[in-house]
This record gives C-alpha cells, structure tokens and sequence, in this order.
C-alpha cells in the first residue's frame, strides 16, 4: 500500500470506509467488506477472517475480525483528533465508533479521499481504457445483429456475454436496451419487448476491469424511423457536438451542459432533459465530477467523465448518446472512439 | 402500493432509504435511487426527476428532486416522532435530515423493514424458486465441459452467460470459480488459471429474477484427486449431511452450525472453517437470518437461507458445497435440489 498519510492533515486518523476508497488506497479487491485505517504509523485494514488466507497472501497489514467488533479493534490506536467519513458511515456505525472510542474526538470529514480520484493517474486511465476496449469489442460484434424482432434482452445478453468473454469482471451496470416507447424511461432496463422496424434503440452498456469502470451510450435507428424520432436523435446529436466543442482543462464543468441545453431549448426539447450531462468514471460508475449546468469547478486534466444528453419523450421514445471522455493537459481524448 | 402503516408503531412517520426496504415496501425497481416516506397517509416515493417517466407509468405516489433535496421535500410532512433506518442512513444525511426538519424529533430505528423481510411470502418464494432454477438450468449445462485445461473465467463466463441468456436480470453476485489452491480464497473471483487434473474447484454462483436471489455452490472433483483434498471434500459433505439433518421450524439457528462444527472439529479442520454456516437470502443476497453458532433466534417457517459449511487450507485448497432451503411449517424444502 502508498503512504497516504498525506490525507491526515489535521487529524490523528482517519477511518476510511466507503468501498471504492479502501479499494484506492489499499488495492484490496474484496474493499466492500473492509475497512482502512489510517494514522502515522501507516494504514491498515480492518476484514472478516474470511479473507485471512487472502490479505497474508497480498502481504496487507490487517486486523480479523466481525464487522461488528471492527470499532472495538481500533480501541487501542484511534486517539486525539479521528476522521470518518460522514458521508458513507451509516449513523449507527458511528454512535458504535463513539462509544468503543471514548478518548478520540470524532470528526465527520468529506470527499478527502474523493478529491484524490476525481484526477486519474495514468495507470488508472489505463484500466478505464481497457474497461472501454472490452466494451467495445462486445459492441462491435453484436451490433449488426440488433435487427427488428430481436428481443431487449437478447442484445443484452450479447454484450454482457461479450463483455464477460473479453475478460471483463463483470458488467459495469445493469446494460439498458431501451426500444421505442421504452425510450422514454432513461434507466429503463431490457425486456422480453423485440425490437421493430421504425424505432430507436438506445444501448447503454459498460464493462468492469479491475476495478475501473467503462459507459458508452449509443442510439441506433432500425429501418425507416418516422421524422419525430429521427428529431429526438437529432438533436441529442447536436447537443452533444455543441457538449464536446467546450470540453478542454479549465473549461468551468457548468459549460458544456450549459451548450447542451441551448441546444435542446432552441429544439424545443429542454423538458424532456432530466438530467446532467454527464459525470466522473472510475472505481465508480457515476463519482465526482459531476457535469451539470448547475456545478462549480472546472474540468481538470485527468479527469475521465461522461457527456451524454438524452431526450425521453413519453409514448413517442427516447434517444441518448453518450461517450467516455479523459480530460488531458491538452484538450481531450474520446476513449469511447471507433463505435 | 401496500399500506405499511402498522411499521409506525409509536412513531407518526418513517423514512425508509435501504434499497432492499424501499424496494421490498413499494416495489420500485430503481429502489437504490429513492427513499420511501411512510405516514398516516400512506407511502411516497422521494426520487430523483430521471425516474419520472417511470413512477407515472407505474401509478406511484411521488414527490421528485435531486437526492441533496429530499430532506427538504420532506419538510411540510415530517412532524413528531420521525423514524429513520440508522444502520443504513449516512451519518452526514442523518444530520442534513435533522436541519431540514426542526419541528420533528429524529428517532433511530433498526431492522423494522428486515424484521418482516426474514419470512418470506409466497411470491417471494416463487421468485427466489426461480432465480434458483435459472441458476440450475444455466449449471446444468456448463458442468459437463468443466474440465482440466479450462481457464476458470471460462467457467465463470459459461454460467453468467447462461443465466443470462435464461432471462436472468444478472448474476447475484460475482461467480466463484476457485480451482486448486484458488481454492484457499472463500470469496476467490475467477482468473486466468487452467484447470487441472488432481484439483478441486469450487463453483459458487447465483442469478437475480425480479430482484431476488439464488446462491448455491458445488465443488467437483477433477479426476484422480490426491486423498489430502478428497479428504477436504469428504469432510465438508459430512458436516453439510449433519447440518441439514437439523434444519426445520423452531430449531434454533446455532444449531446447524453445530453439527457442522462438530463434523469439522473431529476432522481436525475446524481451524479451516472461518465462517458462519449460512445466511438469508431475498431482495439481498446476504440478509437475515445469520445461521452461525452464535446466533439467537430460530428457524421459522418462510426462511429462504443457505447451508454451506466449507474448508480452505492455504498451499492446498479447498471445499465448500451450498444448498439453499426453504423453511416451511412441516420441514424444509432444497430449493437447490436437482444439480
């Protein structure tokens, strides 16, 4: 494990227990049923004897034990001034905390370890990448099998098996294969519905490698679609052309969501944008930053994140695109490209 | 929506926000991304605008914002003693809900929901019963080509794929193929490593249906197996036969972990035995109850849990073989019979 005690700052130390976190810091793969802690003697984690075998093999400092003890094993080093992550701990878990740590004064912290992974070093870049090739792949091949009569979840199921046939750990969530009406409902998963001459279909899909996440979004139009659907996806495309054209580091995040919108105002669409344009990737599907007209801050180089406006037009359909975007010194790179 | 109001008890209302709970009380299916307000009144669905669509199509009584302002939104209903599920509710949140409603008396509360989860109704069954048999349908298939010179991920793939393809939502869990001294690794994924003749390997998998579960587990024999792992094995059947010969309503839930313990202390591997003997399973794939020797309570009719004693030795590797039972009011019924 690196030396984090970096993040201390002020404190004597920090409990870390949001998943992802312990997963950054730690590299232990198992991260949602453990714990870390940190002080000046460096981290250590807290697991289940479950993982023994595992954590002897990794050469990972550890503490066993049920979750339940877990504040108990840190009676005899948690003193002085100790973080937790107030936004993750459950307030049961940190009345627990008190209670087993009478001499520490607990401090509630927040995003200390977020604000570390929203900037992606280049081997995390690197495992996104790959998450992205993977997916890809899968798309390649089962595209031009997403034919009308097909039902939603057998394309489904051709790229989470695509997916997990390319060495993917696993889908990066549930895949959404959204065909006409269906369209309208932006988390709309897949359905024994098949898919029909004149409809769009929107494709929403991501692999997970290593930890790290891919999220790619395509619509695709099967046969003559009528003119009020090639108008959604026309506009979704312009929305995004005019989202890409402000992506760049420094560029204020509220930005490119804010070109996004004009477009689907002037379109006469904005009502049927509910959401952001986009947000971070990594360890997380969706983590900091978030791109919303609304957001403060500025896209940093290495920040990976999505930009992807939708439109969902209830009992007409839906259509969203959406690519994967590293943030460099430079200007940007589209790892979502060749799809 | 069903009127859970007999949840108050001594309170005028109750913020439910576990995923599982939600989803178990209003039947959501995008549960992870609400909360469920419970009063006098009736149920309210608090979720984000992207649901929209959804909660009209479904009739679902909803009040819509981003996740930041559902304290708020909360704000003209909450008064009086309010309940929230303080296990499950971040500490931060916890005290954003405490400023946003002045006027009412926070009150923590535990396991109301879950209490009702651990006795399954009979939809429920027919879900998990289902989730099971895609599971066995999908093993069914894969299990004849599970020989040495496969890598494990294949094997993984091969019953994603196949549960998938059977109309699965997904795997319950990420499946374990844990070949040789993989085998030591309760929780090992599935990696690159061939299978081999003289090995044991352990498939342990499930599929989600309708947001419930099936786990269940098998460790094959690849063929001339060295006595010191035919043992391993042995000893595990002995201990799950002894489990299982005490399963049934009323029976305390330590007791199957007993026998199973005893069976393993008697073996001298009781050492190699790092966890409790099973768990519940439903909206989650590990609920209550917990069936370690441990525990208080009994086994009552309507338990979905597991039985899955299992031994890991470090350079060696290990065993573990998983049913997944059904507590009726005569006896119990394998729900993971047939495989």
């Amino acid at each position: 494990m690196n030396d984090f005690t970096q993040l201390l700052e002020d404190l004597d130390g920090l409990l870390v227990t949001h998943p992802a976190n312990v997963r950054y810091l730690s590299g232990f793969p198992h991260a949602e049923d453990a714990w870390l802690w940190l002080d000046a003697g460096g981290p250590l984690l807290l697991a289940s004897p479950l993982y023994q075998n595992d954590l002897e093999a990794a050469g990972l400092p550890h503490l066993l034990g049920r979750p339940e003890a877990w504040p108990r094993l840190l009676a005899g080093r948690a003193r002085g001034r100790v973080g937790f992550e107030a936004g993750r701990l459950p307030y049961a878990t940190a009345r627990r905390l008190g209670e087993a740590l009478p001499g520490a004064e607990l401090v509630p912290t927040q995003g200390r370890v977020e604000a570390l992974r929203v900037r992606k070093r280049p081997e995390e870049v690197e495992r996104i990448r790959r998450a992205m090739a993977i997916a890809r792949e899968a798309y390649l091949e089962a595209q031009p099998r997403v034919r009308p009569g097909v039902p939603e979840i057998e394309v489904a199921a051709w790229l989470e098996c695509g997916m997990r046939q390319r060495g993917a750990e696993g889908r990066a969530f549930p895949t959404i294969v959204a065909s006409g009406e269906n369209g309208a409902f932006p988390h709309a998963g897949a359905g024994p519905k098949a898919l029909a001459e004149g409809e769009l279909v929107t494709l929403d899909f991501g692999a997970r490698h290593a930890g790290y996440h891919s999220d790619v979004t395509r619509t695709l139009a099967l046969g003559e679609v009528p003119p009020q659907r090639r108008r959604l996806l026309a506009a979704v495309e312009a929305a995004l052309e005019a989202a890409m054209a402000r992506l760049g580091p420094g560029v204020p995040l509220a930005e490119p969501d804010r070109a996004a919108r004009a477009v689907l105002e002037a379109e006469g669409l904005l009502a049927h944008y509910p959401h952001a344009l986009g947000h971070g990737v990594g360890l997380e599907v969706h983590e900091a930053p978030r791109l919303s007209h609304r957001s403060p801050g500025v896209l940093e180089p290495g920040m990976v994140v999505t930009v992807e406006p939708g439109v969902y037009v209830p009992g007409l359909g839906g259509a969203r695109i959406e690519e994967l975007v590293w943030i460099t010194e430079e200007g940007y790179q589209v790892l979502s490209a060749g799809m």
